[in-house]
């Protein structure tokens, strides 16, 4: 019996992280995710895929807060404005939004892995605390070996085709499962859009736990 | 001196509030905006404005809810979820967005009156928790007339070209500060948009008034 319901609690327990890494939400996301899981007992599944993909399917050739011309200013005000509530760094990109592929493929090897929290914050805070390009061996391959990692051993399997093809179909799932837009969460099928939505979804699984348990 | 500082905590302890009351996430802000700003002290200055006119100027003919399908069941889920959050009933609206120019004429009226809150609140509960049409006399009249108030003389009033005037005014005034959804906040220059950033918005005004005493 308990382990039934130990089994059914682990389930409910997991949150899956949707996240781009040139996505500026998706930054407050993974800069605060793993803290916030934490406190609550909440496993977090990493789900790193390519907006682009997702914003062609609408017929968009880049990030809506490039061209909805109206809101961009507003955008980045709000950004600077939350990085503040946060305690985050923060500073406007001069590429936005910034290409983002051998991060992600390296981060679709790194998902179960225990570093993949400290990776996705370094390249996050690369692209926006330092302002520096992310799309590069150089930078990946620095922050890899910051870590302590064998950074070119996991670069390698990270460009292995087998991968390449993984984080293709990890984009077509998130077309599958409704998304159209970075962070998004899943609790079972509840789905959760935005970082300001993170707490809520945190707050579901919570409710899923005490259910399960009680 | 402490006259001056209290003009000073006077003028930044006001949150204006642009709304409109076919906006389904502006309703989440109207039902507990007044009691948010009651608890910190901060004044309303209650702007209702159409967001007709704005989404034109952007190419736009009705909600981005309805043109973007891909996020249109997203929306509508995220807005029962709110209102379960907030304490709030919810009804999909079987019409969206309903067109609430007569409610927005009369709003202008009750704009500086005691009765403001309660008034949008009706009017906003009739749209997403009665489901039913808020554009018509009727509807408008006894939400009035439930207030004990003298519906038919506010009604003309409302219907006068002056104020019909007024309202255009007012969004045209929305557009030149650069509000481009609902609900959206000011707090001195200082903007705010979404539900999502009522608290933000009123911490703000608050941080101005301790500092202002302080």
């Amino acid at each position: 019996m308990i382990t039934e319901q130990r089994e059914i609690s682990g389930s409910l327990a997991a949150i899956e992280f949707w996240f781009e890494f040139g996505s500026s939400y998706s930054y407050l996301s993974v800069m605060r995710i793993e803290q916030a899981a934490a406190k609550l007992g909440v496993t977090i599944r990493w789900r790193p895929f390519l907006l682009g993909p997702i914003f062609k399917s609408f017929g968009w050739t880049t990030s809506p807060f490039v061209t909805q011309t109206w809101k961009t200013a507003y955008v980045w005000r709000d950004m600077e404005r939350e990085c503040r509530k946060y305690g985050l760094a923060w500073t406007r990109p001069t590429t936005f939004p910034r290409t983002a592929l051998l991060p992600a493929r390296v981060a679709l090897i790194g998902a179960d892995k225990p570093w993949m929290g400290d990776y996705c914050r370094r390249i996050m805070q690369l692209n926006f605390a330092a302002d520096r390009d992310i799309d590069s061996a150089v930078s990946v391959n620095e922050v890899l070996a910051q870590m302590g990692l064998r950074a070119q051993e996991i670069i390698d399997e990270a460009l292995d085709d087998a991968n390449k093809l993984r984080l293709r179909s990890q984009t077509e799932l998130a077309k599958t499962k409704g998304i159209f837009g970075a962070p998004t969460f899943f609790v079972g099928e509840e789905m959760f859009w935005g970082n300001d939505r993170l707490d809520d979804a945190l707050a579901y699984c919570q409710a899923a736990i005490d259910h399960s348990v009680g």
